[in-house]
């Protein structure tokens, strides 16, 4: 499955939620990332999240597309190269 | 067509960014916007947001999808309402 994910979190958090999901995800924008995951590993991913969230003030959001190709995407403006994430 | 935009524009320019995509969309979370969108109305966004932007630092990613019933969306913790957006 191919998903997006944005978060808004507390600035306190940004740091344990940027670093939790690069490990799952291509990081594309500031608090955005996308990338091809199993079920299992999104599973995962969100009881993560939510260990470090604070349900009260923070979000996040998941988009789901089966296949990739059913998304396109566009950048305008500066495009983020997530190289670090294949090291 | 259905869209996902999400911005990372410099302080200075989040308020004309989120004022020019509310007109357009609906604001989900912090610099996310979702809605049904034509392509004329979508190529006018994206001009109207080039003129804010600056290129060389800000970024505007748009994740097309011909149907919204291809795209699930799945909410962690806080959800906006941006009810203002029907007024």
């Amino acid at each position: 499955m191919y998903i997006v994910l944005v978060y808004d979190v507390g600035e306190k958090r940004v740091g344990k939620m940027l670093k939790l999901c690069r490990q799952y995800l291509n990081w594309i924008q500031n608090s955005v990332f996308e990338g091809e995951i199993s079920e299992v590993k999104l599973k995962e991913l969100k009881a993560k999240a939510s260990l470090i969230m604070d349900q009260d003030t923070d979000s996040l959001i998941i988009f789901k597309s089966r296949e990739q190709r059913w998304l396109d995407k566009e950048v305008i403006g500066l495009t983020k190269n997530d190289t670090d994430h294949f090291l």
